[in-house]
Parts: structure tokens; sequence; C-alpha cells
């Protein structure tokens, strides 16, 4: 199998250039890839040490790195250009073209993030803060004040869910978890009914539940497949019943839920 | 003020086609830019009605959209490039130079994500409740399955950080408030010093952290200037004495924090 040295460079945290250089990478089979990430390369030094590791990396792989670069500053980027590598800059290759359509110059210039501006971290902060506050149903007097209110049974991923949202798009997420005594009556048990609007549903297949739970509490009645079953069942049919919308989280990563509930329900971000 | 629609288009969440997308149009100021996300277009059909809304944009606009997509699909990405638009995909031009230097070609499908992978989102989903159960240091006899303790005083930024560990690379991170008890010790206390490797501080500008506890405790002595400058200044008095590494997270975003310690501490990901 052939190897090859990746470098993910970004004169910040490097999470994007990593994320896009890595789906790329995954439509290359049979090359074992060496990753090596170099966050925070926001000066000239910076620049010339990646350079360094770089040019060491090509000689001892016999073969030009790959360098996947969000880098905003030409220098820094001429720095790394220079290098022995397989240059790949997803910045600069789509300036010239927006700035053609908009018939505006682009700045070149750095730039914070908008994520560490306070007013945004302090919203974020709160929205993970209220999420906390709100797992598994412990404060239900505030559910007034939820932008959304997971529910669905023990384990079924209201939990992360409720924190990626917070966390990513500072929506106040609440949890509200079905418990046996809730699966059994007919109808929304009274505590969620006024919020009723907010609620969003997560199914999960009782296979995949139940090796969750298993982790949690082996052997456990909790934990067996004919209770994950019964549970799954009942919500469901609640879901159904109280017209709540629904998806079924089996297949679908942490931050595939919270975009599919974005995308169905039409809630607002407060911060993208 | 000229204004124009942006799509950001993805065969899944999007998230990275936005961040990539907006990071661009940061660099253009004194236009309107109004974003539309469409996430999951991963078929003929939803790639006309996306088609739909583009042209539709590109007519009330009297100009044409900007179209921002990471979709892998070749026939997907024809529908898009048909329409009356500004066409970029950060995609399709890279896996040329790529597939030229691996000397392999592309699969060109698009393909599940990892994150979707069971034993990953297991992991994931591990390394959030390792976090939770760890907040606040409740459970400070389990801190030696940790792979890193945070530690510095309240609303110091800990808890967003720890979660954002887990959620992102499975880490299992604990939490250690400094309490006003601790901050008048002469060194670490007693329950966390078997621990000593795995902690690292935080320290904030005490007027953010008199802002945030604002928000929790209005015109309370712990959110008063004075408190906050004392309990700070204990706390670095701390890291220094016991040589605990530690950084300002003042100006730092959660996910520039995160990385930021990943970076100093050569701490292993569990995954990307």
């Amino acid at each position: 199998m052939t190897s090859r040295t990746v470098f993910f460079v970004s004169d910040r945290t490097g999470i994007t250039v990593e994320t896009l250089g890595r789906a790329l990478l995954a439509q290359f089979e049979g090359v074992d890839f060496r990753p090596v990430n170099l966050p925070f390369v926001d000066d000239i030094s910076d620049a010339e040490e990646a350079a360094v590791l770089i040019n060491r990396a090509a000689e001892t792989d016999r073969a030009p790195p790959i360098v996947f670069s969000t880098l905003v500053d030409r220098k820094l980027r001429g720095i790394l250009q220079g290098c022995d590598c397989v240059f790949l800059g997803f910045f600069e290759h789509y300036l010239g073209r927006l700035s053609e359509t908009l018939g505006v110059k682009p700045l070149e210039a750095g730039g914070r993030s908008h994520l560490s501006d306070t007013s945004e971290y302090l919203q974020r902060i709160e929205a993970i803060n209220y999420t906390l506050d709100h797992d598994d149903g412990v404060s239900a007097e505030n559910l007034g004040k939820a932008d959304i209110i997971l529910t669905g049974v023990s384990r079924s991923g209201k939990t992360p869910t409720c924190l990626y949202l917070s966390m990513q798009f500072g929506i106040h997420a609440a949890n509200f978890p079905l418990t046996e005594d809730d699966l059994e009556l007919p109808q929304l048990p009274a505590s969620v009914k006024p919020y009723k609007e907010k609620l969003f549903g997560l199914k999960i297949d009782p296979r995949r539940i139940r090796n969750i739970r298993e982790q949690r509490r082996p052997n456990s009645r909790y934990a067996s497949l004919a209770q994950c079953q019964y549970e799954i069942r009942q919500a469901e049919r609640l879901f159904k019943k109280s017209h709540i919308p629904y998806i079924d989280s089996t297949s679908k990563s942490i931050e595939e839920i919270a975009t599919t509930i974005l995308q169905q329900t039409g809630l607002t971000r407060r911060f993208y």
C-alpha cells in the first residue's frame, strides 16, 4: 500500500479544512494517509515551521505531501506553496470568481472568527447551560422557554442532539424523556401538554438502543431487547396519536439528526 | 447596498460547506448576503427542487445567486451547474490533482460519513456521557478514567470545552472546579492531586467572567468584579506553583480553546 503524508493547515482551528480534506481523501482507496494537523498558522514564523515539516515529510516519504489549506494571508500561503508538496488551497481559488460576480475586492485579511465575538460566546454559553439545566426533564417548569423539546425513550439520542443544537446554533433545546409510566398513558403526560407545539420525537432501532443501554446497565431488564421493542413501539404510537413530528435517528450522526430537525421544523438558528 | 442570494448545497448536513462559504463571503464587505441552506440533496429530485429555487432567486434578485457546493455526485452537480448561478464546488476542483499525485482514480460516490459509523457513534455517546457525569467534579473518584481534567474557577469555560472535546473528538474530558476553599489552599486539593498530570487550567479575564456570572446570579458577591479578580489571581498562582499548563480563554471560541488544548497536550483524538 502506498502511503502519503497529509497536512491540514489553517490560520484558525483547522476543523473545516480537515473535514473537507478528509472527505476528498475518502474518494481514494488503497492509500495509507498519515494526517498532520497544523492549526493556528497565523504568522510568518509559524508558516516557516510548517514548511520545514512539509519538506521533511517529502524527503522521508519520497513523495510530495498533500497540503490542504484555508490560509487567507497571501504571504503565508506563498511560503507553503514554495515547499515540495501538492498544495490544495480551499480559499484563494474562489476569491477571484466571487470578486468578479460581486464587483467588490476581497479584503484578503485573516480576521477573527465570528465565534470569538463576545455576545455570541455568551449566547452560546447560555444555550448550553439551558440545555444542561433541562437535561432529562429535571426542571419541567421552565420548558416554556425552550425553542424545542426533544422527546423519546431513554438513550434515543436526545441529550447529545440537544447539546449539539445549543452549541452549534445557540438553540435552547430541552429534553423530555418518556418513562415507562408515560408510555402506558393514552395521551401525552400532563406536564408537557402545554408545550405540545415544541415537541419533536426521536425513534431508534430497538437493537441499537439495546446496545447503548447494555453499556450503561449490562444484563438489565432496562437493556433487554423485549423492553426496548416495547418502549419504542409505544413511543411511536404516542407520537402518531398526538401528531408530534418525529424521525428515526438510527443510521444518523448527531449532526445529521440536528440538521434534519432544523430542516423539518424551520427553527431559527441564533447564529450559524 | 447590493444584495445577493447564497445557497449552501450539500448531500449531507451542509455544515462544512456553510462554514467555508461564509469564511469566503466575509472577505467581501458592503454586500447584503441572503443565505439559504439546502442540506441532504442526495438524489435527482432533490437537485431538481434546488435548481428551481436557484433559478427563482436569480429572477427575483436580477443577479445570479452564488451556489457553494460539496456535492460528490457528478449528475447532481450537473443539474445545479445548469442553473443561472455562479457555481463554486469545493469538491470536484481538487479531485483531478489528487488523482494525479496519488495515481488512483476517485470513487465519485457519495458514501456515508464516518460519523454514522456505529462504533464511532457509541464512542461519542460514551464520551459525552462521561463528560456529563463528571461535570463540576460530581464524581471525583472516577477522575482516573479521564483523558484530561479541565480546571479553573466557576464560569471559566470548562463545561462547554469539555462537551466540545467529547462530542467532536471522543475525548473523556472531566471538569474540576476550583472553589473558594480550594483557592485558599497553598497547594492542589487532595482529591485531584493523584491526577495532576491530567490537569489543564483555564484562565479568563475577570471582566468577562463577571459578565457571565452576572447572567447567572445578578448583583451577587459571586458575580462582583473584586471576587472574580481575586479568584482568577489565586487560580493562576495555583497553576504556576503546581506546574499545571494553562491558557487564557478570554478571546477564544470554544473550538479554539479545545484545539489549543489538543495542540499543547498532544492528546490523542478517538476520531477526527
